[in-house]
Order: C-alpha cells, then structure tokens, then sequence
C-alpha cells in the first residue's frame, strides 16, 4: 500500500497500534500521539539516555536484509548501550526517514522488529516522528531506562590490576555480514547469519554483572573489540593486555577467516555489531564470576587480559607483545 | 575540513566541545563520550520526551538556510513540543546523518545553532550519533523535559465552553518560507524571512499559561493551525468554532498572500513551523488571562474562537460558518 492513500497520520495510526501491542504502564502518562510522550520515572534511580541511527546502505542493505530485520537491529543497537550502562530500558521514541518507494506494509515490519526486540526487556515505543526523505530512508530511536544512583557501568572506571572479560564469543556478526553483503553461501555459517540479523541485547546479563560482580566498567562492542577496549583505556587514563589465545573466536569466524585468507584473532576483534559486552572486574569479583552459576546458567563470559597502568594496549601472542589497531568501525574514514 | 580527516572519534570530540560550552550541571552525570548519557532526573516531577528529525530538501534546503539555521531550527522544532506540555526542557541527545559532501566546519555550524537555540532554555546537548549518510543529510533530535505533576498540557483537555487562544500571530513563517525557497525580494518581508529562519519556542510563555491560567490543554503550530485545531478536537471529543476575523495574521503574511492571489486568512491557517502555541482555557481563567499583566509583559495572545460539543470544526466569516479543511502540513500527500 502506498503511503500516500492513508497519509502521514494514517500511517501514525498503525504504528501506534503495533507499538501498543504491549503493557499498559501505570507509570506511562502520556505515548503516541501528543506533542511529547509523559511518564513517571522510577523512584531515586539515574536515568539514562542513548540514540543511534541505521542508515540505509550504511548500516542496513534491503537487498539481503528484511524489514523486520533492520527494525530488531536498530532497536537493539540502542538496548545494548542501554546494557552496557548496567541500566534497564524503559522508553523508546523513534524517528524513520522513510524514502517514496516503501510502502505502508514495509514500515509496518520495521515497527514489528522494532517492538519485538524491545518487548524482551520489556521496553515500549512511546512517540516518534515519520517524515518523507527524499534519497535513502533512515531510522533514529532513543531509548532510556534507568539504573540505581551508584551502579552505573562507566568506560572510564577500569583499573590497573582490573581482569577484562567479554561475554558470548566475537567475529560471527562481521562473518555473518561478509557472507550476507558477498552473497556467500550460508550452509556453514547460520549461526554468524543470525548473529548479525537478529542479535540479542545482553541486558539481563549486564544487570547480573552489576548487580553480583560489583561491575562498575562495562561497554558493548558495537564497533569491535580492539576499538571498544580502548575507549575503556582512553578513559579511564589506563593501558590493557589481551591474551591473544583466550579470545573467544566464534567457530563460524575462524573458520570463515582461516578460508578467506585473513587472521582469525584480527578478523575477530574488527568485528562490529557483536552486541557482547566487554567489562573489567577487580581481581577478587573476578575469581567470584569465574567460580559462579552466572557463567553457566546465564551468560559465557571469558578472561581475555588485565588493565595495566602504563598506557597502551597489546595483544600477546605467544611471547611477542603486539600494539593493539583500534580497527573498529569508523565512519568517514 | 576533510571529516575523513579527523574521523569519527575526532568528529565527536569538535561536538562535545561545542555542546559543553553550557552549564556545569551537578545533576548530569555522564554527557557525550559513554555508552550513554546519564542524570538525575528532577524530583516529584514527570519526564516528557519528544523528537523530530530534519531532513534536507524536505526540512531544511541550504540553497537558502545556512547550517547554523539549520541547527537552530532542529531544536525548536523540538522544544516548541517540550513547550507545548507545559514543560522544562533539560537534556537533549542528537542524531546526524551526514553526505560526504558537508565539511566539519558546516557540521560545527549546525551544533551550534542547536547549541544556541537550546541554550535559550537552559537545555544541553549530552549524547547522539554521528553517521555516515549515502545521500541526504539529517538531523534527528530528541528532548526530555519535565513538569509537574498535575501541570501537563495535553490536545485531549478542551472542554466545550473553553475559549481557544493563540500566541502571536501566525502566516509569518509560510511567508517567510516561500520568500525565500522561491527567491523573492526579502525586503518587505525581512520578519517572516526571520520568523522561518530562526524560531523562537514559546518556553517561558507556555510555562505561565499553565501555572497562572490554568492551561491544560496545548499544542503548539507546527503543521498548521487548522491541522492543530483538528488535533485538539479529535483527542478531546469535541468540536470548535473559529471566529474567522480574529485570527492574527502576520501583516506581512497578510500583504504577501494579497499580492499573490491567495486569501490571507485561508493562507495563515495552513501555515506550519510557526511554533506558536494553541491552547484553550475555561471562561474564567481566559477572562484572567485577558486582563492580566501576561498579555502585555509576556506574551501577545488572541482569543480566537471556543469549543463545541458538537463535532465539526467551523470558521465563522461575517455570517457564514465554513468547515475546516485540515490544511496544514503532511507528509506523503
């Protein structure tokens, strides 16, 4: 269906009804369809905000991905940050830039993906604006959600003699990516597929580290490990050592990289959109997390080097100490 | 400058300094540079959240807006909404997309303007994205603010018997806007050119109409008054009356429409980004408001017609009562 047949306010009519499939909040005064959406923040918690936009042919290609798909992903993009701050998402409000050519079905997939992806941590889409673009569509969401006064997860509060760990494994996103963009075949690889089409916010296990591991320096790799970890370094005025081998590779990864010709260890921590969470604990909460249920019952997570106080970040492979690339994702460069 | 150049990272830290030019505020915790930005949120008070995006050549043409314009008017949009709930803006996270083709100084110049516009109202800049976009550029905003408990101003509240008012005068800003996306002489019009370019929200004004008058239903004039209008009486159940030769229309939206066919007042109803505030009050509190101080010292307002019980949205012209069109903006007709 056109767009044009039900208008701007049509089309806000059945978005609202799609967001809305979820919890009516005693605490939500106000959503769609006001000038501002109202709510009642939680009692004596901090409240935190993130924003992040998928751009098409930038972040998202319809040509392998779905409209379901680039809905869940630009939801869990701004969850994950949500996550990472130790927080809980509470409410979304989200702009599309929406080109002539997707009808009213397409965007109604976005929304769908959108809500689902937020409806597992109980986060609800509260307002939004819609407006034509006149080139490549685009989506904007903002999440908030709160977290208690001194547990918050910050970059910069990592510490010399801190254990660096990651949770899940690293790599499949950026295989998954590559076998998706060079229309590969996926046989071997539908795990690293799905990884990067429908990843899942660590959020739950974010709140867990906090709340029983004392975890009060976390971030998620949206932009790849090498990059993610100096942030943490950069601001927390440390340096870092990673254990070449304790590296979570995913297998799909390895096995991807090591028939491409590339490194396995380099291509993993390059890897962007992992939505994993990588965090420094002190020595003894981290010998707590090791021994505890958490890593078997709720989340793998994996020591993979230590904060130092001299600045800068090596990998040790073997006996040789090599300075880290912050490879990550970069735009503009 | 080449962003290539200075890349992502350096891209942010140019922001951060310019959007930090603004108050050291002990309750935020955490501005631009985490996973997300945090704060304490103002206590006994309930959170509003809007957002809008910009999007180039169908919100904003640089032919004739320069970047600074720009910035400037995708934090009006906003705050006029923040505005228009009776509401304090606080914090506000920023979302960009960005052609290859916009240098950093053009990008510096729309943080600014954003910067300067918010800084009005004591709002700060703590978070965003900055993105790489494949053709247009853009410009998502969203805002928190807060209110009182029982002080937020809602489209549902008119009730039949209200008077409806508005601020100002309206026409301004659709003269202004075709003066110059037509490049017509400015000179006659320099006010509406101005009123286009560079709105001011009516955040102080919208703040003593509902703590002095009661005000419990707003909206503010983005896509037209008589679309506004329609929104009111939509979400309150009612029906309204307009008296046609009440309306304020800006002089110069006056002489522009006369003097290129279009009647004045039909013009003026469907002129959108005004930013001036609909609202409606009982009869006791729009006689306060009438004879009080506020009209003189604060703000211009105009009472322009009531609320019915019966449905249907009317002008009156001498003795003819003329349906409304919903003629104000809309996206995808």
């Amino acid at each position: 269906m056109d767009i044009g047949s039900i208008g701007e306010f049509g089309l806000i009519e059945r978005i609202r009804k799609i967001t809305k499939a979820h919890n009516p909040d005693k605490n939500l005064l106000l959503s769609i369809g006001d000038d501002a959406a109202a709510y009642i923040p939680p009692k004596n918690r901090i409240t935190v905000i993130t924003t992040d936009t998928m751009a098409e042919d930038v972040h998202f290609d319809l040509s392998y991905t779905t409209f379901f798909e680039v809905g869940w992903r630009a939801g869990v993009s701004n969850l994950s940050d949500i996550a990472a701050m130790g927080a809980e998402p509470g409410y979304a409000v989200v702009n599309i830039g929406i080109p002539l050519k997707w009808t009213v079905e397409n965007i109604e997939e976005i929304y769908r993906g959108m809500t689902e992806s937020m409806s597992l941590s109980g986060c609800v889409i509260i307002g939004g604006d819609c407006v034509k673009s006149e080139a490549k569509g685009f989506i904007s969401v903002t999440v908030t959600g709160s977290a208690e006064k001194n547990r918050l997860a910050k970059r910069s509060e990592a510490k010399p003699g801190d254990f660096i760990f990651v949770t899940g494994s690293i790599g499949g996103s950026r295989a998954g990516f590559e076998i998706l963009s060079k229309n590969r075949d996926q046989t071997d690889y539908k795990k690293s597929v799905n990884k990067f089409l429908k990843p899942v916010p660590r959020i739950k296990e974010a709140g867990g580290l906090v709340k029983n591991f004392d975890v009060r320096c976390m971030i998620d790799i949206s932009d790849g490990l090498s990059s993610e970890i100096s942030h943490i370094c950069t601001q927390s005025g440390t340096g870092a050592e990673i254990i070449g081998d304790k590296i979570p590779v995913h297998p799909e990864a390895k096995k991807f990289a090591e028939k491409n010709g590339y490194d396995p260890l380099t291509y993993a921590l390059a890897s962007g959109e992992e939505y994993e969470l990588l965090f420094t604990a002190s020595p003894e909460n981290s010998e707590k997390l090791i021994k505890s249920d958490f890593v078997r019952d709720v989340c793998p997570v994996t020591k993979i080097g230590f904060i130092t106080d001299k600045k800068g970040i090596f990998v040790r492979i073997k006996d040789n100490k090599v300075p880290i690339a912050e490879r990550g994702w970069n735009h503009f460069s």
